[in-house]
């Protein structure tokens, strides 16, 4: 017996096709490319080590052993979510907003987070504004729940205030305000660009939310999940912590980055009643994320093993920026490529000239396999009604060695200088 | 500034006001309270040992260490996997179906997976049908899609044959037959009633289902999560094993009760096409739960850890499901309660004389509270749609040591005393 139709919801047709499917099954038909597309973190500092001792230290005692072990509450370990907040206020100053415990979800990374907040703000045809470009599995979030994402001019500053307001104020004139419910900005280094929002766009663009909230709140999503892998310069009071009221902003962050995604721990810090609506969606998905790695992530804060090893990831990673960028300089730039110098986060934004197209479909792309290397094509990262560019790419540095890197950037130059012709 | 509309979704609104809410918050208020509510696991069995011999082995060769640090993929962790499905193969016997790897997608504990089911088959208004009574916290999750459970007739063989088809012949009669989706099945000692899907029936349901498969696939769901807490009786083959196409049934599991709640694995074995469009949703939501965890797990088992502690585990929960046993025996018996003598699980469903009421509005609940015990009032399992008996409740034996569990109902009783006056 055949059924043609499968009876899968309308979510299902938004959330298929993602764009990156693509490029997963290019990596795993062809394990020998290098791969400058994955999003993976550096192999060789794992913490091993950490993860040993907190695991050791956290399962000798049998009584902290099983309560890892039993179920956690759905807004997770209120060990964790302290060790959370106290950070957040040593990154933000004294000055800053103190958020309460109860505005702080644990989550299975930050990507986590993300969907939750979209499942628990957006209709279909609902509006998120975020970055030209912006991280594109926030986009498949805003697609899976059948609603838009619109981007928004950003410079090396982050998202243009003066865009954003113009935006705002065309969406009113058109009466689609109603529709905003969030503008979603990663505020140090995004993906793909590695920029960070300016610290003067900060209070900026709270007020603009808050201004444009007038049926109903429009909230910032603010992403740090890659604020702590800063090599360089230094870090400014979070977009969260220019929310006086602790109404508008939801600052999600995660220590996947900074230290293991396998660990997968990330967490949110919320309006109180967003909180409790995520959380309610929240008890239908998982009623909590695991217990055993916030216990785990816990402990290794705890017992001093979390600050040394992401200082050990700062090195490592400013290592590999180091090599990319001299690599690009050395292969790329002659090509007429230009790229931002990053001082933080894992990926290099780069623009090659005009006339050669990144896209999965054009030469460029083919050639790059040939040649041995994988990229993510620019286009992904712009939603479809803002317009895309096509002469962008995203390399990463953070999985590939110092070697590979370099090797796989003059893969590229080759594949280049065969599509320039 | 205060905007009183907060923006929220439809789903946001689907999913609140889940009334476990109030059960759980009557037992954070009253920890004194003797809890025969919460469906926690033993404490006093849990992995410890185990889990320090799988993360030992697992941490100390730095190459495993560092995979099981990295991501993972969505589908979760090959060996894992390919354990599972030796594991369903041994359950269900040799000549039954031979699921595929890619039919099988690890999750954050199967609660997970029915979420993500229910993301790729539900749109709002469409109907899953269920077993009266049955899992609320499936129940929420159809709420959570503004979706419809219906409850089916059900007794001690579970899902009645007879009534569910019924059913489907009333639905097509009034032409809805296109908005099911799914038929939703516990098919070892279910949550409420420790109750099993009788062998006979298993190659019935999957029938059904095919007969009434017209405009679209009609699923059946086998939830399978209590299936290895068997203490007296023998096994039978899978829902899943009758479908010998694999297109029809998905199969639920989980390590949450056989092994460890807090480490939080679960999986679904999946028709194909099914499995695609929940690894889509899934992409987006969290691109693959936490590696670590499935390695573990994987771990525990290679080395020979995993079977043992489930035998472990049926010798704990024989003696606590007995002890339970002897004092509804002794205690709520004389007063005319009734219940079921589950073979498994970790609940008993009781049912107190008629004029006994035990909703939570009603005297007994508040009664029981001053005696110092929580219940789950029957209300929760069943479906409005389909009324609503009132003088059911669910005691788990799962977390309360045998002296509690007996203290538990001794309290009980003299709050039903106290009720039938």
């Amino acid at each position: 017996m055949s059924v043609a139709n499968k009876g899968f919801s309308q979510r299902s047709a938004w959330a298929a096709d993602q764009p990156i499917g693509y490029l997963m099954h290019k990596a795993l038909a062809h394990p020998e490319l290098i791969s400058l597309a994955a999003g993976f973190v550096d192999q060789a500092s794992l913490p091993v080590e950490a993860t040993r001792s907190a695991a050791t230290a956290l399962l000798q005692s049998p009584d902290m052993a099983r309560a890892a072990l039993q179920y956690g509450t759905c807004a997770g370990d209120d060990l964790l979510r302290s060790q959370i907040l106290a950070r957040l206020r040593a990154a933000d100053g004294t000055n800053a907003v103190e958020p309460k415990l109860e505005q702080v979800v644990l989550t299975a990374g930050s990507n986590q987070l993300l969907f939750l907040l979209a499942e628990a703000l957006l209709d279909p045809g609902d509006i998120v504004l975020c970055d030209a470009p912006t991280y594109f599995v926030f986009m498949g979030i805003v697609k899976n729940m059948g609603a838009r994402a619109i981007g928004i001019a950003s410079d090396e500053g982050g998202m243009r205030m003066d865009a954003l307001r113009v935006e705002l104020e065309r969406l009113e004139a058109t009466r689609e305000l109603h529709k905003v419910k969030a503008i979603y900005v990663m505020s140090s280094f995004d993906n793909p660009r590695a920029v960070s929002l300016a610290p003067e766009r900060r209070p900026q663009v709270v007020e603009i939310a808050k201004a444009f909230s007038r049926e109903h709140l429009v909230y910032v999503i603010e992403d740090a999940a890659y604020r702590e892998l800063r090599y360089a310069g230094s870090d400014a009071p979070s977009v969260l912590s220019h929310d006086r009221a602790c109404d508008q902003v939801v600052y999600a962050g995660t220590f996947s980055k900074s230290f293991s995604p396998g660990v997968r721990v990330g967490f949110g810090v919320l309006p109180a009643p967003l909180a409790a609506a995520v959380l309610d969606i929240k008890g239908n998905f998982d009623f909590g994320s695991p217990h055993l790695n916030q216990r785990l992530v816990s402990e290794a804060m705890r017992l001093g093993l979390y600050e040394p090893h992401v200082a050990l990831l700062r090195d490592v990673y400013r290592g590999k920026l180091a090599i990319m960028l001299e690599a690009l300089d050395t292969y790329l730039a002659p090509l007429g490529a230009r790229y931002l110098r990053p001082e933080g986060g894992l990926y290099v934004w780069v623009e090659l000239p005009a006339s050669v197209d990144t896209a999965v479909n054009a030469p460029l792309f083919e050639r790059s396999v040939e040649e041995g290397v994988l990229y993510v094509p620019g286009e992904y990262f712009f939603s479809h009604e803002s317009g895309v560019p096509r002469s962008f790419m995203r390399l990463s540095f953070g999985v590939q060695s110092g070697e590979r890197i370099a090797r796989g950037v003059q893969g590229l130059a080759r594949a280049i200088e065969r599509t320039l012709g």
